[in-house]
């Protein structure tokens, strides 16, 4: 490393021997710039070379850097040099085609100069005047995803809704379940706060009980309803009803459901209609997390999953995992912005202004968790208009074909299963009991193959426990992802089973 | 606008006219990025041209834009023309050298090259495993920033504490209000939410009331001290402790205190050290909001503001506000991970990983709201490096040095006053109500003069209003900001002062 020598004081010569420091001259700017464009479009030209999951060891990095930083500057290629050294190495490479761990990150050049120009504006949009297009662009984006989705217009700026840009599902979550819980206790009084339930399956993803304890749900009144493989492991309207009914009973407020299309285990899709229905019988904010599976609802024949969302209240998706977006990008609609502004907002006198006061204009403060925030819809507006609805419509469905040709391998494989059906992208399998037998048990010896898999550097996959029982996660969608690297990653699987069976 | 003609349905021509989609083709990607370089750099070098603050009206952009996305792709260049044409004019620029509103938001090339790299990557980093890199670059980077402000070991990773990046001022205060708040009802349990009471002065950032609220801490036990002009708008120990001490009296229990180093309206500071014998007393989470303030304290003769800052709970700065960092940045210490981690952990099956159940390394999705995160820490590393240590303590003393200038050119000008003395970079002034008295009252003329000002498109500068009197802020430090722009600002307020006392 370069700076080894730089200790954290000032050295025995003059700092007047540091020529003056101008650390954004347009030309050294270009320079740097222009030279990291390369070094990044080498990096995707050559990332199939590097082990998808990083097989560095915990610490490796302290070990290898100053323990303080550097007095003095260092070259850019100093820097590069140790990207290329000590920091590739320790990467766990998510946009590699061989990625198919989790659910994808996906990104496109037309999302990478989006971000480009959402960083160099360095605006802080935390009112309108602030940065006008910063809002404005944001407010037309969400509309035009809005109709892509073919949401009802009470979802719109253009009817009587409208939607944010929120970095995480968890923000989106978040904020929706604080609007509901102060319209609640606004009627009902702060103390009440105790009576207060919330609702999700033991599917939703994880980050709803964080939002509870962050907004301050008790604990013990976070009711996660079980799901079972008879039902795809999708949320019963049944048991729903049933939960909420007792809760009345024992006096009880039933606050918040949390559905989900397309959740992180299985991509199961809670069914919408009957779920409203329950909500709507209770008086019950309904949110949906799409955040993976939303996406795919631009296509025509993956709308029906969100039918009945118009009795929702709000609705949040995520175009960085599957509209080539980059992180992060998480889109929120809601019906009743009045609700999220009566929550969230905050009128310091020095942010006060004439549009601001004249209600004209939207304050994307009060619809977050924080005051500032980025010029966040160019990206996505990079994304739309380079791609057009047609080429987006197209990834999705490449992507969902690729899972299919994978889908068909396990199928033809009479040592493996499909353990629930694949609705997205995403394939669920593992070995069969009866070829574990022989060997150990069924959890054991998919144990076995996802590590062997994992430990070649050549594909990156992951697990999940459903239902008690215990599955491989093939989800197809990197950005780079063709199908001949979904053959190969079956052929390596293939032949890691060959490895574990014999015993090696 | 290039998209008008493209409707949101398939048009009549067939889909397969539509070439192969590819949408990271790597010399595609290394095109469009050299020339999305070389339209920031021109950006940069003309910036000067463009008026500071937007000069659009409420609404401008929608009637510009195409109500829908279009179906088919549009050209980078048509793209890049509608930046040109349609969002630049609606920019507030904040990186103008005329820009000295609010506080500046700072950047550097360094940041740039860096924030490209973290985005590049795409890595989801909310485990060690997920991006072993990112999660140890953010450790040591944070280790290192600790070093250059004198933090003590307690609130390092080679001490007992650590560092973590969050997005804003506004997430660092929720969590660690969160890890306290649990803290405390884990011992008195849930239903004592209702007792729990946090504080903070009259000149606290509006965020912190919004993170109560959040956090579901009842709106009436939210205690709010008022300062005065005579102690310089710093929060008073004395009222501190006669408030608290009237909780305990009342039954109620002090949770958490939120001092400040360097406030919004008037760069204050709070006196950590006799606030620290008070939130000590009464068993309280000291947290240190210094997102602005404590930048300076990388200089040895600005430390001195943070003195007692060992016996607080945590710490927050942003470097995106002083230290060239671009958004977001806001930087997090604390003394007690293991309470955040208690506060904010999940551990969904999907998640589980050797490392983790090791507890060898550090998962940061337990140290924040959401789940996913980017490399943070690279865009912070680049910085450190190519400028050292020197360099940005010469960028702070170089922005107090202008900001004394003007402060000097104030008090040449006997028709205008400073309000506060200047701490940091930051002038509050205004015109005397003396001189005002002969036109309206001093309010009425001071916005005259601001409005004046602004609308002339030069300069931006915000007010804000502290103790009742109307005040002009005048923030010095975007990183283009030169000698000669805060000679030029001061001449057009003098100009402005002149037509506006002649009733213009």
């Amino acid at each position: 490393m370069g700076s080894l020598e730089h200790p954290n004081s000032a050295p025995a010569d003059p700092p007047s021997s540091v020529p003056e420091f101008n650390p954004l001259d347009p030309e050294e700017f270009r320079k740097q710039a222009h030279q990291m464009v390369d070094f990044i479009a080498d990096y995707y030209k050559n990332i199939e070379s590097y082990p998808v999951l990083s097989q560095v060891q915990p610490g490796y990095l302290r070990a290898r850097l100053p323990e303080t930083a550097p007095y003095r500057p260092e070259s850019f290629d100093t820097i590069l040099n140790d990207v290329r050294n000590d920091i590739i190495p320790g990467m766990t490479h998510w946009l590699s085609p061989n990625f198919f761990a989790f659910f994808p990150a996906t990104v496109s050049s037309a999302a990478f100069v989006g971000e480009m120009l959402c960083t160099a504006f360095n605006s802080v949009g935390f009112n309108w005047l602030a940065s006008p297009a910063a809002t404005e662009l944001e407010m037309v984006v969400m509309d035009w995803l809005a109709n892509m989705l073919k949401l009802p217009k009470i979802f719109m700026f253009s009817g009587s809704g409208g939607g944010v840009i929120q970095n995480t599902t968890s923000e989106s979550i978040l904020v929706t379940l604080i609007a509901a819980r102060d319209r609640s206790l606004n009627t009902i009084g702060s103390d009440k706060i105790s009576k207060l339930v919330v609702y999700s399956s033991d599917q939703t993803h994880s980050t709803f009980k964080k939002a509870c304890k962050i907004a301050g749900i008790f604990p013990c009144n976070i009711r996660t309803i079980p799901t079972t493989v008879d039902t795809h492991f999708a949320l019963s309207p049944v048991l729903l009803r049933m939960t909420m009914e007792a809760d009345v009973s024992s006096g009880y407020i039933p606050l918040y459901l949390c559905a989900t299309v397309g959740t992180t285990s299985t991509t199961s899709v809670d069914p919408l209609q009957s779920l409203a229905d329950v909500a709507n019988d209770y008086g019950v904010w309904l949110h949906v997390d799409a955040a993976y599976g939303g996406n795919a609802c631009i296509c025509p024949e993956f709308r029906h999953f969100l039918v009945g969302i118009e009795r929702a209240d709000s609705l949040s998706l995520s175009p960085h995992k599957w509209l080539l977006s980059y992180l992060d990008c998480c889109c929120l609609w809601v019906k009743r912005p009045d609700l999220l502004v009566k929550a969230l907002s905050t009128n310091p006198e020095y942010l006060k202004n004439k549009p601001s006061e004249s209600d004209s204009v939207v304050d994307y403060k009060d619809w977050q968790v924080g005051t500032g925030r980025k010029f966040k819809a160019v990206r996505l507006w990079f994304v739309l208009r380079s791609y057009g609805i047609t080429n987006l419509q197209s990834h999705i469905r490449s992507d969902v074909r690729m899972a299919k040709m994978f889908e068909g391998f396990v199928r033809s494989d009479p040592r493996f299963e499909i353990v629930v059906p694949r609705l997205f992208s995403l394939v669920c399998f593992r070995l069969t009991r009866c070829v574990c037998s022989e060997l150990g048990d069924t959890e054991t010896m998919n144990r076995k193959l996802l590590e062997w898999v994992n430990l070649t550097g050549q594909v990156y996959m992951t697990h999940t426990i459903v239902g008690g029982m215990y599955m491989l996660r093939f989800a197809v969608g990197t950005t780079l992802t063709e199908e001949r690297h979904v053959i190969a990653a079956w052929e390596l699987i293939r032949g890691g089973v060959d490895k574990i069976l014999k015993g090696c």
